[in-house]
């Protein structure tokens, strides 16, 4: 029997538990929404665990344990409530899931794959920022929903618009949330193919979009943006 | 000559000028991602000017007049900024266009067309709510972006996957106003070819979704809710 064996692709890495969330501080909504504009140039500092704590749990964290149809509630809705959309979440260290029913990050690949997050032509624009976040759907979680059962969820093309909008619903909290506290983020494209392999998605999982968050360059050191694919 | 005439669907309608928005007040950012949740019970009890015109500048309006590649910018994002998502306002009266650069709402077409911003099949449940969005791409707001005309803008399907998103962009922005001020939301798919025929689109527009919005029915008058094929 061999021991110490371990998945090749999440050697090394470790769960992060979150620290519990703490939402108060920052901008008022009203601010937010004023502040609320996508920046592309990133200082490379870390984000403290706090903060990434925070940003996840805005961004699709569960703000009540009774939500619709049994299930808990998000701060982003979805289609009958079958949370299909998971974020990873792209480090330097490695790459992991946001559970958010835990509030921890799972280990998924060691190794840095920023690159990877924002797609080929783009170059490798902000890939020195601390966080990637991924956008996954999981098509099984649509058509095997706790929700409401509706034919929508298996046709393909309307599964297509609720994924998609999905997805919209929690950037764009990641969007405010970065905005209230003084944050930069960037919403684009991603090498879907090669995130498909270095995150192992299964046949059912369709990386769809990453959103880069950090800190601002400070304007002393930051350079002109290059056009981008996606966001204003 | 004739005289007086005017295009059918609009007569009597008259555009409506939208308060200077006053986002100061209601919840926190934090707060209100703890109280965000779909609602779908409503009072039928009109919005004020100032709450509609707050809502629809907290869901697309312009939050600077400089924004990226020389268009203004606005609460949500949208690719290349091309800002093709279009807010259609539906009330008791007639159909709106929302125009975030004035503020205003544009006359579209007379008469009572809430009920078909709620897909076919759903009945109509909350049809009495005082006001329906109704999400609407226009493609060739795409196609021709002031902003960075990349190879995605003339693919369908990456067309598709822009839209989608970016609706649910403004959608969010719209959960999220209404927990901070006590209101109730439901994002739900939409009656499609009638609302192209009763709002007039051209084969270009495509109408996506809706977002039933208004003040909550009060527990003493609340029936149970059906079940929707959309949101959380």
């Amino acid at each position: 029997m061999s021991t110490g064996h371990r998945e090749p692709n999440v050697v090394h890495l470790e769960p992060i538990a979150l620290p519990e969330p703490k939402l108060d501080g920052g901008l008022s909504l009203g601010e937010a929404f004023r502040q609320r504009r996508t920046v592309r140039e990133f200082s490379d500092e870390p984000l403290p665990p706090q903060l990434l704590g925070d940003l996840l749990w805005a961004a699709c964290g569960v703000n009540r344990v009774n939500g619709p149809f049994g299930v808990s509630g998000r701060t982003a809705p979805s289609a009958s409530n079958s949370q299909e959309v998971d974020v990873y979440v792209v480090l330097s260290a490695g790459a992991y899931l946001y559970d958010p029913t835990a509030h921890r990050l799972r280990p998924v690949a060691a190794g840095d794959h920023r690159r990877i997050a924002l797609s080929a032509r783009q170059g490798a624009g902000g890939s020195n920022a601390p966080a990637r976040l991924v956008y996954v759907a999981d098509l099984d979680k649509l058509e095997h929903t706790a929700g409401f059962d509706e034919p929508g969820l298996h046709d393909p093309e309307v599964e297509k618009s609720y994924f998609y909008v999905d997805t919209g619903l929690i950037a764009g909290n990641v969007y405010l949330f970065t905005a209230s506290r003084g944050l930069a983020a960037w919403f684009h494209n991603c090498d879907r193919p090669a995130l498909a392999a270095a995150l192992a998605l299964s046949e059912r999982q369709r990386p769809l979009f990453g959103q880069t968050v950090g800190f601002p360059r400070t304007a002393a050191t930051a350079s002109k943006s290059p056009p981008s694919d996606y966001s204003s």
